[in-house]
């Protein structure tokens, strides 16, 4: 459970820091508030996470302190260059994160369960991210291939970060093994994570 | 009015977003995290800010776009390279920005008096920041000197974009002006704000 915790508590805290400067790339002072209006949403996410891993017992430094390397890596891989790379990078970065610890939340025991399922349930930034990237695109289609090259290094490098992570930390790979039942329900979760993410190219207007 | 909520409204934006990205200069996660948390205080103002400007008709892009420039040359001009530097910071610049506001303020009619007030009451960063530096001075004595001389610094660029902005702004600088009686009544303002900015070196342990 702390891992699970931990991970997604630095998460936010990465995800806010890095919302806060992709907003700067916001094409007027009204959106980039928003932006920066959604980054304020991931930093109240890990104030909630920190708590409970205090209520816990345990030391949130400690707790987060073994993702800090493959999340800083592959948000400074991912660093978008223009308003709508970053937009699709909540979309498709949030997707994949929710949809994973969503079933991966299942297999906690309560109160934690509630507690990520509630603090995922927030889809406000792939709200206000799909209907933007989704208009532009629709405005100008020449933007959806090199939009669609992105989102596929954005998974890319996500896998690889993953493949990171579990190869590392026992409990979190455990944790989804077990919870999964075994190799096979591993694999299927997978494949409903990446329908889901199909599902999001095509409400982008992403076809490829 | 509107100008001196522009001028409000865009700054706690920017400072929005430099602090978030000052956080990643702190040396735990915790303290990181209250940063951002700080950050995300000074995006609740500029939402605020924005809802009485559009409460008042404007178009709150319009209000903050005079001052971006030189709110932006300021900042890039006084970037951190350490988690102590951007807690001086803190101080110095937020401890300006309020008592000058707070005086100013006093010029405006209501509700726009106690909105600003209200705003300019927020003093949490300035106590934070100024415990931590306190506390780090008196372990390593030898930070002070330098620390010094970033606030001077600071307190330099300040007043070189506050002057650009002086000369630009027409509006701002009359309400200041009326608001002050006459030219005696800016140089005793400003005297008061150097006073308050001497008060907080000293609480600082910046002696010199």
């Amino acid at each position: 459970v702390n891992e699970l915790l931990g991970v997604l508590c630095y998460g936010y805290l990465v995800s806010f820091d890095r919302l806060a400067s992709d907003a700067r790339l916001a094409p007027d002072l009204e959106r980039r508030a928003v932006l920066c209006g959604i980054a304020a949403g991931e930093l109240a996410h890990h104030e909630r996470l920190v708590a409970r891993l205090k209520e816990l017992g345990a030391d949130p430094e400690a707790a987060m302190a073994p993702f800090v390397a493959a999340l800083d890596d592959f948000h400074d891989s991912t660093k978008p260059r223009s308003w709508l790379e970053g937009l699709v990078k909540v979309v498709v970065g949030d997707g994949i994160v929710t949809d994973f610890y969503r079933e991966v939340a299942d297999f906690l025991p309560e109160p934690d369960r509630s507690l990520v399922q509630d603090i995922l349930r927030d889809t406000r930034r792939a709200e206000f991210a799909t209907a933007q990237v989704r208009a532009a695109i629709e405005a100008d289609p020449e933007l959806s291939g090199p939009l669609a090259l992105w989102a596929r290094r954005l998974v890319g490098e996500a896998i690889s970060q993953a493949q990171r992570v579990a190869a590392e930390r026992d409990a979190l790979t455990e944790l989804v093994l077990a919870g999964s039942g075994d190799l096979m329900g591993v694999a299927e979760l997978i494949k409903r994570v990446t329908a889901g993410h199909s599902d999001r190219m095509r409400q982008l207007g992403l076809n490829n």
